[in-house]
């Protein structure tokens, strides 16, 4: 009994907890009660097994077992090895007369059959042992086996699984499911949230709220999926997120509440994106920016797998103008350097052409960036791709300029940058002798986009020729502030449009710009990023009706009406309040190092939304649409062509 | 820091924990890991204040606090009591010049304003202490405050929300959620959902796997809500359960699944029921009945909450049958006695015309309720209104029967059965001199099923009158087993159709009847009942694929080609298992008492599907449908006119 809880319990604490260990042991009629609170879960209470096939181990030698499980392979019909979600184990197959029965049985069952066998743990015969595998040095004796169903011939092997196509993977995803991956990546993701409830719920008295799915669409939710009700004309929508909601429990008075929440986002072919996603939704009245950083450090570190080492608090911090001035994006990888430098004033005197253009240009700026070894590692072709890259994405000019003074580029251009402005650049950049410098000119924002880009491409490039840059191992937090509020309107330069969302707060240095200047005005958002990905957002809310309506009706002339509702509770009392999501998806995704979010999923759609094993969407009788007073507007023949050709059709989905 | 964790840690310990008390003293230098494990939630970490208003007591005194709050009421400029989700506590208003402007804010502020304020905990004046109210030895006298947000005038008070109509409620349910009722009802759901989650994921092992909401219809998904999407007539639909992927997750090997799981069921407009709903949903591999009974009623009792008393397990068991000829119902209301009885044998020589008739077919019987002090409690037109409800809805002739001789209620058929089988009738139902008897005559299932809604109906009526039948503290679990696997269908009594999914195995001894006598082949399937709710439901499932097509195509007549993927999926070494769900709206509104599941859910739909909150459902721009290829039919005027008046439009919807 002490056995089975305490190591659980132990790795709870951060201390040696001999002490502990020592009362319980002077104490034996407490450890009834005790033992309901351990850590390590019980597997086989209420099932007809006795023990799971991955935990047994000498210890349990001489013990009679019942297993259930799964054939994993057989080997001259005396070896068979079985196998659960714990791992593997092996089982002799009984050679004698008076076990024939059960030799039949176990021989005769295909792979992948389930079977269940109760015996007795031996050890096995020295020189026999497995060390590569955990129950290596025991076997089970059997004396009794039974078939509890056969398995068909598999489209292929499990242990072959993930070298198999997606489309294929997907398809069988019930199979998928059974490889240790899969398997990892689940319980994990299950194991990682349990975690982060016990922290929100347990220690700092969060609640858990279910807010609808079935809601109203928000004012420019073009993404949002529709569902007819049986009102005529009329439709729910299913939110992208829980925000208006969580909202409103601040105004109702929840003051914490936070929900593993589902969110839908329509937005038709896109790789590595999910029509349906969860999100860890938080929400906090009385809370500035601070608290809710402190709150997610704490989260995440308490959450953390403990095989995945420790998270360092708190994490570092960025305002949004210090990324795109060095990363280049709102979500820079920090795992390594190659950062973006302004160069503009070393070249301030430059007699090169199309820097002295730039810099002639009031926004115009010379930027570069560093490849260490980029010499040594970075072939021609590689800088004349991140060259056509460069044209044709950014329409910008990009300068390889090399170190060594023998280097022959035929490039006159480099050659008389590092005559002219050699030193400065060198003592600048920190270059050494291998290195590369890629060198831009043009508006600052455009410029650091370009090497924002070129900064990930050649880090690839560099990985993908042995240079360790990004420890896979790190995690590397960062906090990105201070965004701008609005953004000019893509389509419409002229107008604004929310840079997140319009319930976003402005900072409170910058409100004074709001009626001035707004496309000045910084807002109280904040976004979380690990190793170059977005995993969480958030903000201050406004809890001011007169400044939410002023924000919504005038600068971003959205139709009020289908906010009135939040409008109102602001005006009756609404403490201030903010929170953060975190997509969840991605977050386990980085985590497990796992490939694509797919991976993290139990049964997850394909780029174009389907279920492939499945097959949804489908096809509905036109009866079963009527009680929803709609009909399919079939697409004449000219249009479905023009479908079938854009977007393309992906071969994995 | 030892006393705000420890009485958190004690409470999870049944006997005393001096000992642990002791050694943590010893131990100081472990007191900061150990303090991570309270059980006791910090309600003010991250945020402004630095404790909640309800939770200030004596041992506060002297301290200097923060408090933010909602102005509750305000008395005579001098106190002012300010609210949070923990509680009240007064606030004194400074008085005197230099805190003018304090006083100024506090005298000017109108009611459900949010407000901080930072002073002293002082003890209030002796005398004036108020012990009805958990602060009431204390008040705070005030250095500083802020207006955070003013409130405008309510629609009405908050404590009178519950009086209100419904409608009103969920129009305003921003302010609803303020009242205490919201506020205990949504925490102890999230404290119960909390405890139940540490219970399977931490104690046994169990994953939480999100399973998809966009999914395919199921056979006979006739309550499905569809979703068009982006391909020409295809539709997603929400499913009203994860069924399918618990089973196809077995087949996985996860094991052991578990879900607090979004379903979706459209049943146009039913009270008490909700288009979107949570489920506890639960699935194992290698378990049978028994394993699935004692799974629950360890989840129900770990996760009870304290204050509702403990949980005696096993919980009871009944079969089908007994539940119906005993309580005319598959749910039964096990709390109270009144249980029907087979009174056959007493009148097998009656001369009384009725109940000769009955007995003279061949499935003909007589039942009798016992209403204990009926004739006390009962009045002539409750009697007569049961006589027309068993008429109207049953067809069936009910028989009042009085033990007093001096009774006069005008049956000359009454007092014929006295004094025939009198002595008969009363040793067999055991009756008082102030009992009624309600006696009927017919086919047995016709016969139970009016007795069990007249034994609920006299039971209100009792209660009505001052009886106490069913002890509001009581929770009385029963698991109802062994159902028939299939049901004559309502429509085509000469098809039969499932009984609960098709999904449910037959009962093993049964098995045998399934090529003869389907009709009487009882199955594995159990639902949980509580006090005469059912709130959970599931069985061992099949996972031979043979007999699951068997059953689908064969028996059941159903389109396999839906169910394509999961008869394959059975196919490939699916393990034997089984599950259940349960309804944990229902649960929790049993738990706290609450009138309807609407109270125990933060923004229910109305009767008619509606968010009386935001409008939703709502009218949508034809050219937002224009992605999903899909176009209203508007209804006729006539269709109008008859939708308008059938189903009726219900005043709170």
């Amino acid at each position: 009994m002490f056995s089975s809880w305490l190591p659980g319990l132990n790795r709870g604490l951060a201390t040696p907890t001999g002490r502990i260990a020592l009362l319980v042991g002077r104490s034996p009629s407490r450890s009834l009660q005790l033992s309901s609170r351990r850590s390590v879960p019980e597997l086989s209470s209420f099932v007809a097994r006795t023990n799971t096939c991955g935990e047994l181990r000498s210890s349990h030698l001489g013990q009679e077992v019942t297993l259930c499980g799964w054939i994993q392979y057989r080997r001259q019909n005396i070896f068979l090895v079985l196998r659960d979600f714990q791992g593997l184990v092996q089982v002799l197959i009984p050679q004698d007369e008076s076990a024939a029965s059960v030799k039949k049985i176990l021989c005769d069952a295909p792979m992948e059959s389930v079977v269940q066998v109760s015996g007795t743990v031996v050890s096995r015969p020295p020189g026999q042992e497995n060390p590569k595998m955990p129950t290596g040095d025991i076997e089970i004796k059997v004396k009794t086996a039974e078939l509890l169903n056969p398995c068909k011939k598999l489209p292929f092997e499990i242990k072959d699984f993930m070298k198999k196509t997606e489309a294929l993977r997907l398809q069988y995803r019930y199979l998928d499911l059974r490889s240790f991956q899969m398997q990892y990546n689940l319980r994990l993701r299950s194991q990682m949230v349990m975690k982060m409830r016990e922290y929100l719920c347990n220690l700092h008295g969060f609640v858990d709220v279910e807010t609808p799915t079935l809601f109203k669409r928000t004012p420019g939710g073009a993404k949002e999926f529709v569902i007819p009700s049986r009102e005529p004309g009329k439709f729910y929508s299913l939110p992208q997120s829980p925000q208006q909601f969580k909202q409103l429990l601040m105004v109702g008075g929840l003051d914490r509440y936070f929900q593993v929440a589902r969110c839908y986002r329509d937005e038709g072919s896109r790789p590595d994106r999910q029509p349906e996603f969860t999100q860890i939704d938080i929400e906090m009245s009385f809370v500035d920016q601070t608290g809710i950083r402190s709150l997610i450090e704490g989260l995440l570190q308490y959450s953390w797998p403990s095989d995945k080492g420790p998270v360092g608090v708190p994490f570092p911090s960025m305002t949004f103008a210090e990324a795109l001035a060095s990363y280049g994006t709102d979500k820079p990888d920090t795992r390594f350097g190659m950062k973006i430098v302004d160069i503009s004033d070393v070249f301030r005197n430059t007699e090169v052409g199309f820097l002295q253009d730039a810099l002639s240009k009031p926004q115009g700026t010379v930027k570069a960036i560093r490849i260490p070894e980029g010499a040594k590692y970075l072939k021609r072709k590689d800088i004349e791709s991140i060259r056509k890259f460069a044209a044709d994405h950014f329409d910008q000019e990009v300068l390889p300029v090399f170190l060594k003074a023998n280097w022959n580029w035929n490039s006159p251009v480099a050659k008389l940058v590092m005559e002219e402005q050699g030193l400065g650049l060198i003592r600048r950049m920190e270059n050494q002798e291998e290195d590369v410098v890629l060198l831009t000119a043009g508006e600052h924002k455009r410029a650091c986009s370009l090497l924002g880009k070129l900064r990930l491409e050649c880090a690839d490039l560099l990985e993908a020729r042995g240079v360790l840059l990004r420890d896979p191992a790190l995690f590397s937090f960062l906090w990105v502030v201070d965004f701008p509020l609005f953004l000019p309107k893509e389509e419409n330069p002229g107008e604004l449009e929310s840079a997140h969302h319009p319930f976003t707060a402005p900072h409170p240095s910058d409100i004074h710009l709001l009626h001035t200047e707004p496309e000045k005005v910084r807002s109280q958002h904040y976004d979380l990023v690990l190793n170059g990905s977005e995993v969480g957002g958030g903000s201050i809310r406004i809890h001011d009706a007169q400044l939410q309506r002023y924000i919504l009706e005038t600068l971003l002339k959205e139709d009020v009406k289908l906010l009135s509702h939040l409008l109102q509770a602001l005006d009756y009392g609404a403490p201030p309040h903010g929170g953060i999501a975190l997509g969840l998806d991605r977050l386990i995704c980085l985590v497990t190092g796992a490939p694509s979010i797919r991976d993290v999923i139990a049964f997850p759609k394909s780029f174009r939304g389907q279920d492939l094993m499945s097959d949804a969407p489908d096809f509905i009788p036109p009866e079963d649409l009527k009680p929803y007073h709609i009909q399919v507007s079939w697409p004449t023949d000219a249009e479905t062509e023009k479908n079938s050709l854009n977007p393309p059709h992906h071969p994995e989905s």
